[in-house]
Parts: structure tokens; C-alpha cells; sequence
């Protein structure tokens, strides 16, 4: 049996710093709380992103970063005042659902950008992507956690055996997904193959990683009714959006496209469809991020996709966006782990997860016909696990699933992951990526950069 | 002396529904809140625009009309569990700094498209309008408020004569800016003579009136730092801000007009510059509608402009102000006014309100050398109210200066001067405005109408 480490190590920690706090502050304080939270925020993310593009990584690592420097590990370290002068914890609320809604109106416009008819084109290396990004790691995790929960303290005393191998299995299968998109537009991959399979198979894998989860919590509160919603809910969504929404909004949009402009009115109908979705999935647990995606895929292409992406997304990205990404950081408490045992252990789950998610999907995609470079950008981009296995380890570690120490390993393995894409993915498919796939015919939609 | 009015009589109340109130809900819960809230507010905004363009109201009449409508007059009058399930008061501390980040946004929009040179062209016109919109709207409530001093219980008795008057004065001189504004767009007036300097004077207009009202509560709190912060900060930001700032970007932008094009980064940068610009007038208790629109006014024209009106605007007209205008409509509970001596009270604020703004404005364009049609056109704008005077009479009674009889006048002044604007501009100056002022030369900037 391994040696347990010691309790006093100094571990990586990702705590809320705001649970259960009762608000104080009047809505006009939080109101110029919130402009001066604002400037700071996006000072900081382009000073670091400044830095972060000399180094090879995208802005929304840097925004990722800006947020951990803001927050506990830094700024609030060595000036506990400023910080809690800057970041009172009444303040978190109000940066908690705003952040929420840039998220959900950048899924909303990564939806619109997605390319239903290079999916379906590619429906093979897709589904091989995704099942290979979603079952290998899952195998692993599983693997990883039978051993952890019969040689280690990585899991308390109330986890059972099955608990502790479906969660870490689904926390081997989370992709960055809204981070996966980010790197993809930055890149220029928007609209080819390897961005559009890595952007399909990783919203699928996501998806399903949220109810594996589902499943362990279900399984923990002994009460299965929060799965059920959560999967049939989501599978709901999914069919009434695509299946019923999707063409009516077809219908709607042959009037728009005789005359080339989508009216104010129009853009609002939109908006209220985007806020829907994102509502319901949030309310059956499946988080907003998917709501607002497949929305997106359910738009209209031609006029109205091109309408909202120029309009919904430069503000979006410049203004909301950040905010999430910080708000993210903020809450991410980073110490040093200085244990020799809990650096084994760290690597043996890097290996899991770079071998079950990158080079599984690797090889999924090479062996459904994806050409080598390509290939390589798939399992690259696949491997990144960013904010979104943050979150989800988070749960764990505030319901109890799992310890501090595993929950500081698996931090590793999420900031380890995300710093490595960008690199990885500059070395070995180059920093100019792929030419686009060409249009459908009769789509006028092509890859929305950044207006101006 | 006038009879006094029954106090159990049913009068119009402004309050504020959360005040003081504690937050329970998680940051998730007020996520998944936010998202059905926007949904519901930008529905019933469609659907009372849809009803109120038909009797000639602009859509953000019909935006504050809709959150009156779901506030406590009619939605939580008749279904207020439902009421308060979608509106419940710790969501309220959500939409607040939200929806002011809107309304910077919104008035940074209408100091983009602010005409210097046509304020340079015609600023006697613009220093006669706003000088008579101000001194007779408050000479004539400075009367009003000695009459109601000495021959009413208007005033609880804690304020004195001199308090009493200035603060009348004061919310005489309010003009609706951020409606104003609107209006001025949604009647294609921006770069008109008329919609200029109806802007530029309501803006000189509205700031006195905060500074006035800052001298009534330094004297109501024997503290006069307060207004000293105010009026010296304000005459601070706006010397700053046009005499430094402004030349500064103008030097910055020089590169930008050459590459005609604004980058990511540069964008961000101006979006950094208004929450500063917002917080800091909210700071000192100048309100961040001002703080954004001179720093509107400062950016670069051209290149910059055109660039951050394209990718500020569409987001913030459809989706954040409206939570702004509805936020302010939801905190107003319209009860009737059933005493005949308070109709009484009422038409004579009445009088002096609309003889005191929109007549003299009227008058004082004219005697400028502005035509008559215009003239009209400006005194009937400049008359709206809006919600800058729910604020600030709000302030009033909360504070414990005015009684809520008073209050009550004050609120149907502000709704009757709102209402009246429209149908009276379209009558006295026909539906379609008058021509646009010629560009000069060497700017590309024009009227920046909803794209799409």
C-alpha cells in the first residue's frame, strides 16, 4: 500500500469564497463596485494577454490566468485589503450571472459558426472522435479510481466504490468546451475539419461527462430524480430544439431573407430564444453553455446567423466574456504541492488523461480517414481540459466525492492540460492551422472573425 | 390655506422593493434566474411595443411601461406569488448593476454620435436652450416649493423653507437624458440641429440638477463635502476628460484611421476608458450616465467611432437597456390619485413643469434664431421627465424631504410629461424630424442607425 500523504501538505486549492455570504451592499454600491471590477478585469487580461501571446498562448488562457492573479493566489496574498476592497464577496454575485450570460451568448454565437454540414460530411470521424474521447478516459478514470480508492485517502470514508470510479471517470471526460472554441476562433479553425470535429465531438463528450455526473450526485443523495431530469431533460432540449425550433425558425427566416435584414424585433426574438435555452438547461443541471450552443445550431444560416454574429459577438468577447473566464480564476486558490507522493500521483493521472482523451482521439480520428496534421490538432485540442473540469471538480470536492488532495492533483491535470494545447498544437500542426473547407453551396455564412 | 389632504387617500408610491435586503440565493440560483428574467422582460417589451408604436410611443416608453407592468401595479398586484418567484427581491441587486452597465453603455452610444461641431455651430442656441431650461423650471419650482411650504403638508417638518425649494427646483430642471436620447434615435433626429442641441442642453440641464440635488442633501445632512465631491468632481471628470483625454486618443487613433481598422485589443481599451469614466461619476454621486457620455464624446471621430457604435450598440439596445428601463418600472407601484385636491396639487405642478421647461426651451430656441418647427420640436423633447426624475424624487422620499403626497404629483408629472412627448413632437413637428445637419468635412461619421 502507498504511503498517505501528509494532511499538512500544502495543496492546491479551488474554493467559492462567497458560499451561503448574505448580501450588504445597496444596488447603487454594488452598481460602482461593478464598473471598477470591470476596468480592472479587462486591464489586466490584456496586460497579461500581452505577455501570454509572446509565450504562445491565446487570450483566453491569459484571461484564465488574469483571474487567478486577481484572485487569492496573488493579489488577495499579498494585499488582502485592496483585494477584499476590489472583490468584496457581496460584489461575486452580481460578476457570478453576468459572467454566466457572456458565456452563454459566446456558446450561443460558437453554435451559430458551427458547421452542421461538415459534421455530417465527417459524421464518422465525429462519432469515432467522441466515442474514443469519451470511453477511453472513462476507462481509465475508472481504473485510476478503483486504485486510488483501494491504495490511497484520496476519496473520504462516505464515497462508495462506484461513486468514486463513475466520478473520476467523468472528470477524465471533460473537454474545455467553451475554451475549445475560444482556441479554435483564435486560431482561425473555424469552418474546418479539425475545428469543426473537435468542436462537435467535445460538446458531445461535455454533455455526457455533465451526466456522469449527474449519476455519481444522484447516486450520493440517493435520489435519482435529479439524473433522470438532467438526461431526459437534456435529451428533450435537444430533440425540440433541433427537431421542432429549428425548422419553424427556417420557416420565419425566408421572409428575412428576401430582404437581406434582420429587423430590431427579429434580433430580439433571437435573444429571448438564446436566454430560453440557457435557462432550461441550467434549470435541469445541465448548464447553460449547452442550451445556448445548440440554440445557436438551431438558428437560420444565411442572414440571420451572419445578422447575430456581428452583433452579438464583438461585445461579447471584448466585455462579457472576460468576465467569466476571471470570474473562473478568481475563485481558484493556487498553493504549491510539495509532497514527492502527491507528484506520483499527479503524474499517473496526467498520463490517464492525456493518453485517454489526446491520443485516443488521436487515433480516432486517423483511423476514420482525418489526415495526420489534422488528426494531431483534434487530440490536441480535445486534451485541453480548461475551466470546465474546474467546475466539476469543484462539485466533487464541496459535496465531499472527493479529498483535497485528489482535488489538487486534478487541478493540476486541468491547468496542465489547457497550458499545453496551444504549444503542442503550434508544434506540431503549425501556427497557421488548415484552410477552411469550402462553402455549401447556397450559404453565404463564413467564418466570423472579429468585425472591424 | 388649503385644505390638507387626506392622508389614507390611495396616491401613486415609488419604492424601492429591496432595500436593506440580505441575499440567500446562491450564485447558481441567480444565474438560472437571470436567464428567465431576460426572457420574460424582453417578451413583454416586444409585445407592449408591438401595442404601444400603434398610439405613436416609442419602444422605450413601451420598455418602462412593461416593467411597470410586471412590477407590483399589475403582475404582483394579481399574481404575487408568481410575482415574486421571477422577481424575487435578492435578483433584484443582479439586475441592478446590470442594467446600469447598459445604460453607460447606451449613453457612451449617444456620446459617440454627438455632434460637436453642430453644438459649435449653434451654441447660443445650446447655452440659451439649456440656460432657460433650467433657470425657469426652476425658478417656478422654487415658487411652487414656497407655496407648498408654507400652505401644505407637502414637507414633513424636518425639512426646511430653503431645503424645500432647491429640491423642487431641482426635479423642475430634470430632463429625461437617456429617454431623450432614445427618442431622439428611434425619430432618426441624431446630427439634426434639433436632436443636438436638445441633447447637449438636456445634458448641462440634468447634471445641474444632480448638483442641486447634492446641495440639498449636504444641507439636509449639514455635511457639505458631499456637494462640494459632486460639483467639483464633476467639473473635474468633464475637464479631464475632453482636455486630456480626448487629445490624447485623438494622437492614439491617428494609426488606427491609417489601417482603417479597429483592433481587438483597442477596443477593449475604450470599453476600459467608459467603466472608469461610468464608475467614477457614480463615485462622486454624478450618476454614470454622465461619466459615459463625455467619455463618448472624447473618443476619436472616424475609424474609432463608427467602429464602437457598430460593436457597442446592437447588444446593449436589445438586450441590457432594456433591463434598464424595466428595472425602473418594475420599483414604481402605481396606485390612483382619488382626492381632487391632490389633482388640484398636481396641475399645478403641471403648469409650472411644462411652462417652466417646455415652453421656455421653446421660446428660448426661437428667440436664438432657430426655427419654429424646431424650436417646437426641442421644447417638447426637453419636457419629457422620464426616469431621471423617478430617481431623484425617489432620493427625495426616501431621504424623508418630500411626503409621499408630494411624491405622488411628482410621479404622474414625470409619467404625464413622458407620455405627452411623442404624440405631441409628431403633431407639432410631423412624424419625420427634419434633414440631418451636413457632415463636415473630413468626417465619415454618420447617423448610426440600428445596423442590419
Amino acid at each position: 500500500m502507498l504511503k498517505r500523504h501528509h494532511p499538512d501538505s500544502e495543496i492546491l486549492l479551488l474554493l467559492p469564497s462567497s458560499t451561503g455570504h448574505n448580501l450588504k451592499m445597496t444596488n447603487m454600491q454594488l452598481a460602482v463596485q461593478f464598473f471598477i471590477q470591470i476596468a480592472v478585469i479587462l486591464t489586466v487580461c490584456q496586460v497579461v494577454g500581452f505577455l501570454a501571446k509572446r509565450v504562445g498562448q491565446p487570450q483566453v488562457v491569459a484571461e484564465m490566468l488574469a483571474g487567478v492573479l486577481l484572485g487569492p493566489s496573488l493579489f488577495g496574498l499579498f494585499w488582502p485589503e485592496w483585494s477584499s476592497k476590489l472583490f468584496p464577496a457581496d460584489s461575486m454575485k452580481v460578476l457570478f450571472p453576468i459572467s454566466q450570460l457572456g458565456l452563454a451568448a459566446y456558446m450561443f454565437v460558437v453554435g451559430l459558426e458551427f458547421r452542421m454540414d461538415i459534421v455530417q460530411r465527417r459524421l464518422g470521424s465525429a462519432v469515432a472522435v467522441s466515442l474514443a474521447g469519451m470511453i477511453t478516459p472513462f476507462v481509465l478514470g475508472v481504473g485510476l479510481g478503483w486504485f486510488f480508492f483501494n491504495h490511497t485517502a484520496f476519496f473520504p470514508q462516505k464515497t462508495s466504490l462506484l461513486e468514486a470510479t463513475i466520478f473520476l471517470g467523468a472528470s477524465m471526460c471533460i473537454t474545455a468546451f467553451p475554451m475549445l472554441a475560444r482556441i479554435i476562433h483564435f486560431k482561425k479553425l473555424t469552418g474546418t475539419t479539425m475545428g469543426t470535429v473537435a468542436l462537435g465531438a467535445g460538446a458531445i463528450d461535455d454533455a455526457a461527462a455533465w451526466c456522469l455526473l449527474a449519476v455519481v450526485l444522484a447516486s450520493f443523495d440517493s435520489n435519482i430524480s435529479h439524473a433522470v431530469q438532467n438526461i431526459a431533460g437534456g435529451a428533450g432540449y435537444v430533440c425540440i430544439t433541433l427537431l421542432v425550433i429549428k425548422p419553424l425558425l427556417a420557416r420565419w427566416a425566408r421572409g428575412i431573407e428576401n430582404r437581406q435584414a434582420l429587423a430590431d424585433g427579429e434580433f430580439v426574438i433571437c435573444l429571448i430564444l438564446l436566454a430560453l435555452g440557457a435557462w432550461f438547461t441550467d434549470l435541469i443541471g445541465l448548464h447553460a453553455v449547452f442550451g445556448a450552443f445548440v440554440m445557436g445550431i438551431a438558428m437560420p444560416r444565411g442572414v440571420v446567423s451572419r445578422a447575430l454574429i456581428d452583433r452579438v459577438q464583438p461585445l461579447t468577447v471584448a466585455l462579457l466574456l472576460p468576465l467569466f473566464f476571471t470570474y473562473s480564476g478568481l475563485n481558484t486558490r493556487i498553493g504549491l504541492l510539495d509532497s514527492g507522493y502527491l507528484w506520483l500521483m499527479t503524474s499517473l493521472v496526467m498520463v490517464a488523461a492525456v493518453g485517454g482523451k489526446g491520443v485516443a482521439c488521436w487515433l480516432a480520428a486517423r483511423a476514420t480517414g482525418v489526415s495526420n496534421r489534422e488528426a494531431l490538432g483534434i487530440g490536441t485540442l480535445m486534451n485541453a481540459r480548461g475551466l470546465m473540469e474546474l467546475i466539476i471538480i469543484n462539485i466533487g470536492l464541496q459535496r465531499g466525492i472527493i479529498s483535497p488532495a485528489l482535488f489538487a492533483t486534478l487541478v493540476i491535470m486541468a491547468v496542465i492540460t489547457t497550458l499545453m494545447a496551444s504549444p503542442i498544437f503550434d508544434y506540431l500542426v503549425g501556427r497557421h492551422g488548415v484552410p477552411p473547407e469550402p462553402e455549401p453551396l447556397g450559404s453565404k455564412h463564413g467564418s466570423a472573425s472579429f468585425p472591424g
